[in-house]
This record gives C-alpha cells, sequence and structure tokens, in this order.
C-alpha cells in the first residue's frame, strides 16, 4: 500500500518525497501540473496528476496513509489560503475518511491552536490551520499533527525539539528536519491521533517523537 | 436572559434588532465602535462595546442565547472572511461553549456545505462558512443554522420556502425576511441541532420553521 503526498511539488514535499523513496517507502506524489512530473520521474518517484481544487479522488486509489503538506505559500493570496490550506485539507479529510486511510499525516503550524497569539499578518493563515486541525481531530480519521515553527532552507540537523522550552526559544525548524521527521512518523504506525510542535533541537528524531 | 446579537451593526443584525426590542425580547447589540452606538441608541436597543477581532467575551456576561450574523462583507478582502467569518465564528462558538449558552443561532449560508457547487467568486467565502458550521455542529453548543440564499433589500415578505425546489429554484431571500427568521426562531426555543435553507417563498414563518 502506497502513501498519497498532497503537496508533492512544494519545498517540504519535494524533500519528502526524495527522503521516503530512498528509503524504500512507496509513495504517490499529487501534482497539479503535468509540467511537474519530470523532477518526480527523474528520480523515479510515482506521481498523480489531480487538482486540489477540483477532483482528487482518484488520487486515493491504492493508498493507505496520507501526507497532506499543501500550502497556498506566500505568494498568493488568502483566497488561496482559504481554498487550499482550509478547503483542501477538508476535502482531504472527507476523502481519507470515506477510503478508511490509516492514517493521515498533517503539516500544520505552531501556534495554530492560537492565532490571536500569531503576528497580524499571520493570523488569516493560522486561522486556516486553526480550522482545519480542528476538522481532522473531530474527524474519524487517524491522524498525526506537525506543527513546525517558522520554515527555513537551513540543511537538515536531524536533530529536533518539541518545544520552545526544550529549543530555549528558538523558533525554526528547517524544512529538511520535518521532511525527516515526516518520514520517521510515516513508518511509526503506532503513533495515532498524536500533535508534535516541531523545532530544529538537539534529540534524534526517534527519541523526540517516539512510535 | 438576554440574546447577544455579534454582528448587530450590519444589514440582517439591525433590521434583527429593531424587530427584537419591538417584540420585547431582551436582546444585547454587540458592536465594534462606539461610533454605531447612536443608532441603537436612539432605538432604546442595549449595546455593548466590543472586537469580534479581540476581545469579546465581556460581551456574553448576562446573556443565554447567542445571534451570530457578523459577516465581513463585500468590500473587505478574504483576510476578513478567514478573521470574521470563520475565526470570529470559531471563537463565538468556544465562548458559547464555556459560557454554557443555551443556544446560538447562526448566519451561514446556502450551499456552504458545497463549495465547490457555488460560483468562483464565492468559493473562498463558502468554504469559510462551511468550516464554521462543521465547528458548531461538532462543539457541544444546541444551535440553529440559517441557509439564506443570495440576500435582497426587498421588503420582508414574511413569507419563507426552505428548499430551492419549493421556491420553485430562486435562490434569494430579502434581508428581512431573514430577520424575521431569526426572531421567529430566537423565539421557538425547542428548535435544537437543526438547518434550515432560507429563501422568499409563500409559507408564513412558524410553518415553514415550525416549534
Amino acid at each position: 500500500m502506497k502513501t498519497l503526498v498532497i503537496g508533492a511539488n512544494g519545498q517540504i514535499g519535494r524533500q519528502f518525497c526524495e527522503l521516503a523513496h530512498r528509503a524504500g517507502e512507496p509513495i504517490r506524489a499529487m501534482i497539479r501540473d503535468p509540467g511537474q512530473q519530470a523532477w518526480f520521474g527523474e528520480r523515479g518517484i510515482e506521481t498523480v496528476v489531480a487538482d486540489l481544487e477540483g477532483d482528487f479522488q482518484h488520487a486515493f486509489d491504492g493508498c493507505d496513509q496520507v501526507v497532506f503538506t499543501a500550502g497556498s505559500g506566500p505568494h498568493t493570496g488568502p483566497d488561496k489560503t482559504l481554498l487550499i490550506d482550509l478547503y483542501g485539507a477538508i476535502r482531504t479529510i472527507d476523502l481519507a475518511s470515506e477510503r478508511g486511510v490509516s492514517r493521515l499525516l498533517m503539516v500544520s503550524a505552531m501556534r495554530a491552536e492560537n492565532p490571536q497569539a500569531a503576528p497580524e499578518k499571520l493570523r488569516p493563515y493560522m486561522a486556516a490551520k486553526f480550522a482545519a486541525d480542528a476538522y481532522l481531530r473531530s474527524s474519524q480519521v487517524p491522524h498525526v499533527i506537525l506543527k513546525p515553527g517558522r520554515l527555513t532552507d537551513e540543511t537538515a540537523s536531524e536533530r529536533l525539539a518539541t518545544s520552545l522550552e526544550e529549543s530555549g526559544g528558538e523558533n525554526r525548524i528547517s524544512r529538511g528536519n520535518v521532511a525527516h521527521a515526516l518520514l520517521h512518523l510515516l513508518k511509526a504506525r503506532a503513533l495515532v491521533d498524536r500533535e508534535f510542535v516541531l523545532l530544529d533541537g538537539t534529540r534524534p528524531i526517534d527519541a523526540a517523537l517516539g512510535g
């Protein structure tokens, strides 16, 4: 059985797909545009063309886990935050429920549980993440919610902290570390209905996340 | 015990406050700006100044029902849709739950249950309403969700339809009719955890909504 990766062409998505494929985990990268296929094809990674804003239920065929790391990104407006980060996540949760997917790994954000504590510019995004996470929690879908801090392009240290206390107040994490955390969680199937803040830290990933 | 009206200064909100006050229902109109107070003061309607994007829990003191008819409106962007229509509703639901409010009457929208069926321009708004409604349904707060069609400024006919079949496919409703429906529901306390599509129609309000 495969893992469907939604948001595969994003910055975390590509790193995760590459790691998972090298680790021998069967994955299917969901891409919107056939032009995005070459990058995955060169690496031998299976793709499926599907639109998170349209019909994408065929992408679930033969998949028993789902990674959701889609994000509308900083260059689109809050209308896309509503359609991708909020409603794309909701439809993914609904489809995961209908298909009886064994687990959904959701990339959310630190502070999503308290949008008012976020800087004003980030609040609309955090509100979308709050609502998507709440929808997932109240669904019947077994899940893990990942809450990375501010994303950086540093090289993955493969060392994590899971709270601001532990990280000494540093609120950053490399996208590579998020990808490594996703790979660990993909394999740690006993971790169900759990939530983790993710920050760069000092603990090996398996020690930080367990499983 | 009073009914807190969130979104009181909106187009539906003002009509509802006026109707409810004339009917002798104790209400408290929540307004953002003290400058909005005059309109309510002239009519003898109690107000409380509170910010739906900030702190508004004091507005709930002494209230056992809540009407949520706030909307960011057509002149603001989807960032406000996220902060008002989605997250303002979520925080209202959370406060209603904490305070043990007996009922929350939520003004949502027809088609909120299927944003993809809405015209493209309306989809982000419908996604916000979908998520707010889902949050309310999965909460412990007794509620009624109202789903009006396209709002007009026609004079209230005080006659409703509750489906497109019944309205002959006409998808409109006057804001005045929504206000009258809210007033009926405010008094019809036996109606709990119900949802109604609201359209202009031919049935008297009590026949259309029951209670």
